[in-house]
């Protein structure tokens, strides 16, 4: 058995009210509270790296989405990766390292649903939050199952050097296509094609993405993966190709707006073009994740597939972290420290 | 060889300048000229119907769409129905009906591209621009090919007494779905369900539409076909069930909008349900438009598949004619007797 002590007192973050527009320091309240002992069926395990993800978002809105959203007053859900402390689960021993939705705090009290063990042998622990995680597993099933890619085809991507859309970019030149991707300054572009192989980069901060995208796809767009919505959608939509496929993965430029969404005002284009545009949640693909992580697994070991992660350090951090991803501030996914 | 005598002229109507919003008088040209005798390869027909369609609209704007425009000082193009009274053409014989892009004119002279023979025997010649025409085609290969439908599927049509959304409806029905049509007034609403057997009908003009559809459709919307784009397709995605089907097949409410299109807000409907919104143009099935002429034709026969059309006399009429689509003033198929 453990030792509980009172350096196991659990910090943890929780939603203090629903946030308009941007979500701010009043949105959220720190607290300290004495660590649970696991019962039977449970296990206890320290947080030691949090997801930041853009997907949080969704989750603080009221109503319902493809998942329940945090209540007023509840911990904040995030994804983690945890070291077992202490176990009454038959499944899960002390020492195991395991990822799932640990929750934005120190410590996890868990039934173990939802929850995968991972091998810190295989590979750094913050990756299982990256390109071996949920952000991962989104490029891989978005832009194989949704996107369909085929060789020679032309793939855009937008969010281009986040988590999602660099593997993404990278997958889609593995199958042989032709990458541009679009991202916000100079950094981050010279990073997708200087070290992530993309054949072009647009800087949609310093850039008219209308004339970008045409120079950089004269042909017109097969497959677009979308992470940011808005304008951006537009212009995608205004050039793609017959029977193109346009991937619905997320609407960045839209989740903190106090006005009502912009819908994507060149939509008949998928009239003209024959063309299909789909959503899709990761979690549908879950009884493939594992096939998924081998390959990419095996991807990254060749040295094919590259991935950076942002870390910034200590849980308290979070309400301003979190800020990062709508700032555009982060150089990869992005993940805290406990 | 026929007596080409006066008696021959060709009356047409002719593009004279793009509109801006609703067609008006002045964009268009009458005028009368004599016919062309074919020459080797080439038939002359007599139109006897011409169809007025909603994608007329899309065909006098100006830009690259799935077809090119007709140029200002062209015939106005449109799908005829036509008996051969002259013919240079080894494939087409004098007395021959035929159905082909006839464009709005008395006589024309074709070299048989794109042409199809029609039996008159079969079913009443206006027929084959209608329910065994493209709008036939398209709501057969719309509701089948692209939404997928199955057995049980909740379906909801705007447009529902249309040329394209009473087939669809119908079809819907056929194949076990429950159907929930959209249309205009009391007399549209009774149609689709007292005389084709729609299961429930929205009139957009005196109800609010989106109780009125949670109303129809308590557990959501399995595919959604629109003809009408705007607030319908708003009202339809922030409805839809999961893996739902959006039909893109036209936007008649925003043919002649002066502003820019109305992007579906709700877009992101499509990511929460894993749903996918697809376009489609009927002219890619030709190759099997016989096959759904069949069936199509079969069903017609068991008392299964009713359509109707709403002729108004006089070639002349086209310009004020036309106008009847986009206030929905039409009951069926609008077509002009030539």
């Amino acid at each position: 058995m453990y030792f509980i002590g009172e350096f196991m007192n659990n910090t943890r973050i929780l939603l203090a009210s629903r946030p308009v527009g941007l979500p701010k320091a009043e949105n959220w309240t720190i607290e300290t509270v004495e660590t649970t002992e696991p019962g039977e069926g449970e296990f206890l395990a320290e947080v030691l790296y949090i997801s930041l993800d853009p997907a949080m978002r969704g989750w603080i809105r009221e109503g319902k989405s493809y998942i329940e959203p945090v209540g007023v007053g509840e911990v904040m859900r995030a994804l983690g990766v945890a070291r077992i402390v202490e176990s009454q689960h038959p499944a899960f021993a002390v020492g195991d390292h395991v990822v799932g939705m640990s929750s934005v705090q120190k410590y996890w009290l868990s039934d173990g649903q939802g929850v995968a063990k991972v091998d810190p042998a295989l590979a750094p622990l913050q990756k299982f939050l990256g390109v071996l995680g949920m952000p991962g597993m989104t490029a891989y099933f978005g832009i194989l199952d949704i996107g369909k890619i085929k060789q020679g085809d032309t793939v855009l991507v937008s969010g281009a050097a986040g988590a999602v859309g660099s593997v993404v970019g990278q997958i889609a030149k593995i199958k042989g296509c032709r990458v541009i991707g679009i991202a916000g300054g100079e950094d981050k572009c010279r990073y997708i094609t200087e070290e992530l192989g993309f054949d072009g980069a647009i800087d949609y901060k310093s850039e008219s993405l209308h004339p970008a995208v045409h120079k950089l796809c004269p042909r017109g767009i097969d497959v677009y993966f979308d992470n940011v919505g808005g304008e951006t959608l537009d212009v995608a939509l205004a050039q793609l190709r017959l029977n193109a496929r346009v991937v619905i993965c997320g609407a960045i430029s839209q989740y903190n707006s106090t006005t009502p969404v912009k819908g994507p005002e060149n939509y008949l284009s998928l009239l003209i073009n024959r063309a299909t545009m789909q959503g899709f949640v990761v979690f549908d693909f879950a009884t493939d994740y594992a096939k998924a992580g081998r390959e990419m697994g095996q991807w990254m070991a060749e040295g094919r597939l590259q991935a950076r992660e942002h870390i910034v350090e200590g849980l308290e951090t979070f309400p301003e972290t979190l800020l990062m991803l709508f700032d555009g501030r982060n150089q990869g996914k992005l993940i805290i420290k406990v």
